[in-house]
């Protein structure tokens, strides 16, 4: 029914802000043919000066082969931008009823087994899919700013998608170079803007409390735990950390840390389930690598990302 | 009353452990002469082989003129140990009533005009320099870990810590290549590990709630906001994402979004207040930079990280 995920080359990215014209960039940058829809001709200058940016680093990242700007196309009218498209990247305001009503037209004007992915990070696809007469080739692909550098996009499909439609966006942004992530549930801010949700939301109560200024909390970050969480997650920071006892030794030593009030956040009741999903989750990303090679590859990656941080702001 | 930081040469770290260790490669990646203390001999091949491990990356990242390993001196002799330090962080187990007994000794052995700092992550040095007869001197001076990679180090003062003691550690971290943090009041966790603490504490919750894996929250961290937490704090992430109305347009526009339940901690009420000691701290950073400028840098760095990351993955 979908096409090969390998035989897909036109593509349709739909609006002219940062994430539109990331989207549109980032395609660009992987040898498809890109046609980009905006509302309105004013849009057009905006839209290129993002595009005409993000180039810059793409190009540094290193553009596939045939990679071009000048196969991007742009237009006002949405039933020739959509017409042969073989993936929609839906970027538009984030309201849900233009949002739907968009839906409503995608749905009749572009080609049947098109699949179409929708940028959206606070609505839900089954909101989104409403008015659409073909909601089963919808879904969400959530990408983290800026996507055309970035490589996360969560991804999820409403009550009415097809879940082979959610395969195939997973298996289609594999080829196009991203990071996809198939979620188990359509939690509201998915899986990476709750974490940063919850963190951005502590910052603000310090802030409010007179505990921190905006630049302690840009200093802490920087300075701390991000240049480790660029190269190891949370879970693994701690599995590893605790040398050969792991994130069990981690939950069974620290758990009651997590009754302290070292954030606003309430933590879950730490259950033996709990425990255990934590425990065996680490353990199968650790496979049989000993803690001290985790150790001394994280430390070799941090080195590195330290190392480029300052030679780009030298 | 305290040496000129330039001044000092000597440096007593004490404990075993990831956290003390790190700290000993640390200082004798700079170029000091330093002591570690051990608890007992038994403790002597784990110490080196984390100093040894950090010493790789320590080498990489380039040591200071002198630096050697021959300049460390391990002893389970605590007067031994400190008695002619110019400075000591003290990384001993994180339970009171060890640091409170050893406060009590370390005040009397230490050199009266040395600055004693803890590596403590969960404790208050008003706790913890209780019995200490000089606690004038006594400050907390919290790393991340790893300590010798990250360069964060937290700072703030007891109830009874001389004001002068902890400008002394701000200046003296900074000259070891650290980059020192001071707090402006007391709280559990202080900034870094509260941040992180909420970000870990919606993860388990979402584990918890069949929501994610832990495969999945790492994925999603990595491959999404990390690499440009390392380059850009969240709040001037905030910033200049907006374009030219900056965090003003970011709270106005999407402060409604705080409400949202995109994580299980709530926000704080968005006040006027503190709305706009959001706007003047983000201002104050930015300085006169346009933002597409600080676009432009975020994105040559981001670069840069994922660049160093995959080749050292390769």
């Amino acid at each position: 029914m979908y096409p090969d995920v390998h035989s897909v080359q036109r593509i349709t990215s739909i609006g002219a802000g940062p994430i539109g014209g990331g989207w549109a960039a980032h395609f660009l940058a992987r040898g498809y043919d890109v046609t980009a829809y905006v509302h309105s001709d004013s849009e057009i200058p905006a839209l290129m000066a993002i595009i005409d940016t993000a180039w810059i680093s793409l190009t540094t990242l290193g553009l596939a082969k045939g990679a071009s700007l000048d196969r991007l196309t742009i237009t006002t009218d949405l039933a020739a931008a959509v017409k042969d498209a073989q993936f929609i990247q839906e970027s538009a305001p984030e309201r849900l009823a233009i949002k739907q009503a968009l839906y409503a037209q995608l749905g009749r004007l572009a080609p049947q087994n098109c699949i179409i992915a929708s940028s959206t990070s606070g609505l839900t696809m089954s909101e989104i899919q409403a008015d659409c007469p073909t909601p089963e080739r919808t879904v969400i692909g959530h990408p983290f700013n800026p996507p055309y550098l970035l490589a996360l996009v969560e991804i999820i499909g409403g009550d009415a998608t097809d879940p082979g439609a959610v395969q195939w966006a997973e298996a289609f942004y594999k080829v196009a170079g991203k990071a996809p992530l198939v979620m188990l549930k359509e939690i509201p801010g998915f899986i990476a803007t709750r974490l940063q949700e919850a963190l951005w939301r502590e910052a603000l109560h310090m802030v409010a409390n007179g505990e921190a200024t905006p630049d302690q909390i840009d200093t802490a970050l920087m300075n701390g735990p991000a240049a480790r969480m660029a190269v190891q997650g949370q879970c693994m920071a701690f599995h590893v950390a605790c040398g050969a006892g792991g994130m069990a030794t981690n939950l069974d030593q620290f758990g009651p840390a997590l009754k302290l009030p070292w954030t606003r956040l309430d933590a879950p009741e730490l259950t033996k389930e709990l425990r255990d999903r934590m425990v065996e989750g680490c353990n199968a990303i650790a496979g049989d690598r000993p803690f001290q090679e985790m150790a001394a590859q994280r430390d070799k990656e941090i080195v590195a990302v330290l190392n480029a941080i300052k030679t780009a702001r030298a």
